[in-house]
């Protein structure tokens, strides 16, 4: 899916980077503040970041899609409204607290639009809030309402970076892209990093961008993007409440080729959503499965799924074990869960390459084992470090390499294909996920 | 599910009950031969245990239910040939390889179905064979074939123990349940200990009683009982290319009563998949999930394997987390990505009887965040023991309790209801199935 091979060293390299894909668009400010305070619901403090992004002046080309988690939080409930509204001004997202199902949510996060808007010179209805963090617990309005000044304040027309560091939670480094169409460019930031199966869109991605874009055509494009990128990746298979991805267009440099434009978007796209996967909780190896030959799209995709989605074949792959038989079985469980007729004797299936499955059985042997063993060492991001008090966390912040554990799946069956992004299953996820209280 | 709460407290104390489940009934033999190998298709030796039940007189009451993975096991197409046979002699079991699309796999198991054939006096269509492990290996056909005569002279009326420990893989301990039907009884054995999301049928169960019961009432009662016994339960989602629930009456004994045989073999069956799921690999809590007030039976079945198979919510439970967080989100990626109408506001969530959601918001506080807490680490089976070499392992072989973690689903849209149950995600988990190559 990534358009560049990219390898990193340190944390200062990838930083280094990241600075290159970060220039804002014209048109666009940043600004964040970070402030320390208690939730109701549990005696421990928190710490939470504002994130402000704002137009110059309001744009009517803006468009989002979000979860289809049917219990969605209450950014996404206002966001869907936000939408039949004339034009956008802002997007103010905080983390820690996902602002799902609380008790006033709905009025909690209406208040801090209207007081953002305030502060803009805008009308509350064009700003678009987003929360993402801890579900269920209350928004801690009034420490918000003091912290808004000082994001406003903050306000810079000079990098998305920081925006990309304010909406992390898990997330070990921040991730942004940048493509340019003409004289024009789209900056997206995003943050995962888990309950990372996107129905409609991932957890939480921004796309901002100065070309002039018609806000019908802006919200066909961004929706056919999605359904390719985001909507094609998985870290655990579960859905947050809060998955939104939006764009805003500033309208300060023609376009002139829409097709362009969506193809520089879906690159935008297609490596945040690898970013997302490859720094998802845990994830220690990303396995890229391309399924083709397959009698329609969907098919293609929802096998897709179902393999980076099957925790056996997702343990093999931390433990750098070429298990077959997981692969087998994955694909074997869709089928049958599914009712597929497909013919699995036309079946062909490779790990890095090479064919482990066709005409109905395996292919293996010792000496193919251990070139499938060595593929799956070269895609490790990091070896496991020791674990300090039977808790496991990464080594380091930043992605070494964009290499995946790469699996084809030539179902013989049809002309469809579909990629998908997924990760394995390892003692850091499981560390992130049970030994820390989140 | 259980009939009876029990409680050991250690290895000898949970052994000497086995004991009391698992006298045959009248007209089964087994026999067990161990022995080493070395598997064509990687560098290591291996051990391989054959376990031999077979009833004094062939039967034509026997009945199978088979996996619906698409990739099913040579043992598995070989099987549901025999259902069409007039009469079942003996099965043959191995465990270390599950003879899963390799190539001449037919074959082979027909081979050693002919030999345990001639060796009892049977026809080779007599003989319904059962393999569990590896996938994609080859089994050692002339290994086994020289070691059928120690498995036919070791057969024994006694005990079923032998055959429950016989078909282990990496299941803990032997899994036998037994009940009573007036003058009859019927046992059971069953090995898990991954891979168990069944499909039609839980890894390997065999069920064997004395009673005289009509083949098409077996089959059919069979059916219905595995429905709602093995069908309704997950340790990891994923679906073994070998599950098999098999049944044999040798019909020594007079059935006076049909719907009481059922109601027996339903309470067997109910016993031996929880007993499946508490011994699932790295399972420590295991999660009883009551649906009620559901649209249709379908429903709460698959909005309990939703809830069960949520990888944030069984890492949650692993961690002693009570987080209704991921609880929510696990029921509202269901409901989103089936497309359900439900009315979520109506929906009451409790967990060990406490409730945490009703009116389409949390109901939590400190204090009641403390006894969800006391009753996940109650539903404890063991605490983590200090990983070796970064390997957690659990630190007993028996089962120390039979309580659940008891999360409740009230959808209130409608009178169907279905308990499903399922087990956290840990790190022992992980360890059986990425630290080791299996």
């Amino acid at each position: 899916m990534a358009s560049t091979e990219l390898v990193f060293s340190s944390t200062a390299e990838h930083r280094a980077w990241l600075q290159t894909q970060a220039p804002l668009p014209r048109g666009f400010r940043v600004g964040t503040t970070t402030f320390d305070f208690t939730p109701e619901e549990v005696a421990m403090p928190a710490r939470m970041t504002l994130t402000l992004i704002a137009l110059d002046a309001p744009t009517d080309a803006f468009a989002a899609v979000f979860t289809r988690n049917a219990f969605p939080g209450a950014p996404v409930l206002i966001g869907r409204r936000r939408l039949a509204g004339a034009r956008l001004g802002a997007f103010i997202i905080n983390n820690k607290i996902s602002n799902v199902c609380a008790p006033g949510g709905i009025e909690a996060a209406e208040t801090v639009c209207a007081e953002t808007a305030r502060l803009l010179g805008l009308s509350p209805e064009e700003v678009l809030p987003s929360s993402t963090g801890v579900i269920g617990w209350k928004l801690p309005q009034q420490a918000m309402l003091a912290a808004l000044p000082a994001a406003v304040g903050a306000l810079s027309a000079g990098s998305a970076l920081p925006a990309a560091e304010g909406i992390m939670t898990t997330d070990l480094y921040p991730k942004v892209r940048r493509a340019t169409v003409g004289d024009g460019s789209i900056v997206g930031i995003a943050k995962g990093a888990g309950m990372i199966e996107p129905n409609m869109a991932t957890m939480l991605a921004f796309l901002l961008t100065d070309l002039r874009i018609p806000r019908t055509d802006l919200r066909a494009c961004l929706a056919r993007v999605v359904a390719r990128t985001f909507n094609r990746i998985s870290v655990d298979s579960d859905t947050s409440t809060s998955d939104t991805v939006a764009i805003a267009a500033s309208g300060r440099v023609p376009c002139h080729d829409l097709d362009a434009f969506e193809q520089a978007l879906g690159t935008v796209c297609a490596d945040l959503a690898e970013d997302v996967v490859r720094n998802g909780e845990g994830v220690r190896h990303v396995i890229r499965v391309r399924v083709d030959e397959a009698p329609d799209e969907a098919f293609a995709h929802a096998l897709g799924k179902a393999v980076v989605n099957a925790p056996l074949f997702k343990c093999a792959v931390a433990g750098n074990d070429p298990n077959v038989g997981r692969l087998v079985q994955a694909i074997g469980k869709f089928l049958g869960a599914t009712g597929s007729t497909v013919d699995v004797s036309r079946m062909r299936l490779s790990i890095g390459g090479e064919t482990i499955f066709e005409n109905g059985v395996f292919a293996i042997d010792p000496r193919k084992e251990s070139r499938l063993q060595a593929h799956l060492l070269d895609a490790q991001l990091y070896a496991s470090a020791e674990p300090q008090g039977g808790i496991f966390s990464p080594p380091i912040d930043f992605p070494p390499h964009e290499r995946c554990v790469e699996v084809g799946i030539t179902v013989g069956s049809g002309t469809a294909k579909a990629t998908v992004i997924g990760a394995d299953l390892t003692h850091e996820y499981v560390s992130e996920n049970a030994d820390y209280r989140s």
